[in-house]
């Protein structure tokens, strides 16, 4: 039997575009086939609609399709091209506490940041560079927003994402970890923190929005206000180049 | 006099949101007071189109406003917050002999990258890592396309633009620099070249779209192929960020 938009459980998924029904299920969406994959591969795919011929192109993914028309799954994906797949998950977050036990030795923390796709490479980007844990505090976009679904490419399945209020630096702090902010006006500039040999202890990076940077609440309570050196005449990296610069500086310290 | 959607002065400048008619006349639109302040330092200003808010807002900008009213801004603009504000400006790119007849020690190369937000990004990551010079080569975005405007954040103003074809590599080594080809399959991987001091030397990092990736040409023409390390589970980098972690890796070892 073929599904088609207006059959409940197709309504019922459709529904996860939404954070109040992600938060109240605790679900969410991900779609493509490289996402399906990855949260195959996770453990955590309720139901995989497919297409008629997603399921024949991707056969080697499931037994278990839920096979819907066109429409129905045009109707659950964000994208123009959805590839034919799209999965219900059961969210992966993790509390704070059991990130912490594992003593990652490097964390990236996403602190009120509003802009999924933002959220979403500094997800993918601490991934690549080794982290253990990406934490989104206080008021931050819901990492299962399709958009951060997308932008992190599998990375919200690899690393242990967290969910917290903003006060988190205490925590990171008595788990081992240097708290590293990252500020345009930081007293302290990258390139001299790798000489003196400051990255290659246990680290967590905290970024704050493109649009107002971090809480000054973080700001103080952090060990280190960091700058990203501007060598030529732009004002500023944008959010995704600066996180990249900062953790993969880390990264190459802790090698 | 204010100027409406419908003045022949707005209607040509309006044009100018095309390609065709910026390659045709030579010129292009900066919208928001950063560029602008950006476009007027740089002398490339023909004609700033202000509403009445923002010539008392931006007073000290200019004593040559033309004023319009706000369905007129709002036809120039491409954002839904212009601030008010729209020049219309004199493209800024210079031959690539030129711009290497300077001896820039660090250039990046965006070739046949088509999205401008990732073009418009490599621009500005390039400018705060201190590169002399980012080309675009092949079939690349147009520089002066409206998003790439905006996610350079004023770069476009700092640094020598370039528009070439894609064989660029052999002018490039002419010129004393190193040619680096990004690639995810790269036989070097950074942190090594790194070590070894191979940074330090001026160099010239190639990078291609997100989706392709470099054209074959390029990276055969190329010195080296380079990969970024992956330490975690992500397959790769976004370009943004992969741009940022290579130059400014070389920023730092040419320090």
């Amino acid at each position: 039997m073929t599904f088609t938009a207006r059959t409940p459980r197709v309504a019922a998924a459709r529904k996860l575009q939404r954070r109040r029904d992600r938060d109240q299920t605790g679900r969410f969406l991900a779609e493509g086939p490289q996402a399906v994959r990855e949260a195959l591969a996770a453990g955590v795919v309720l139901e995989l609609f497919a297409t008629a011929e997603a399921m024949s192109r991707y056969g080697d993914l499931s037994a278990h399709f839920t096979e819907v028309d066109d429409d129905a799954l045009a109707s659950l994906a964000e994208t123009v091209q959805p590839q034919g797949l799209v999965a219900v998950c059961e969210q992966v977050d993790v509390p704070l506490k059991e990130a912490l036990a594992k003593r990652p030795r490097l964390v990236a923390v996403a602190a009120e940041i509003r802009d999924p796709g933002n959220a979403g490479t500094v997800l993918r980007t601490a991934d690549a560079a080794g982290a253990g844990a990406v934490i989104f505090a206080g008021d931050a976009v819901d990492p299962y927003n399709g958009k951060c679904v997308r932008a992190s490419a599998g990375s919200l399945f690899h690393v242990d994402v967290v969910r917290t209020p903003l006060d988190v630096v205490t925590p990171l702090r008595e788990a081992g970890l240097r708290v590293l902010a990252t500020s345009g006006y930081g007293a302290d500039d990258l390139d001299t923190l790798a000489d003196d040999g400051v990255l290659r202890e246990p680290t967590a990076w905290l970024f704050g929005s493109e649009a107002h940077g971090l809480p000054d609440e973080l700001l103080e309570a952090a060990d280190r206000r960091v700058r990203v050196p501007i060598y030529g005449g732009a004002e500023s990296l944008n959010l995704a180049a600066a996180a990249a610069v900062c953790l993969y500086a880390s990264a190459r310290a802790q090698r």
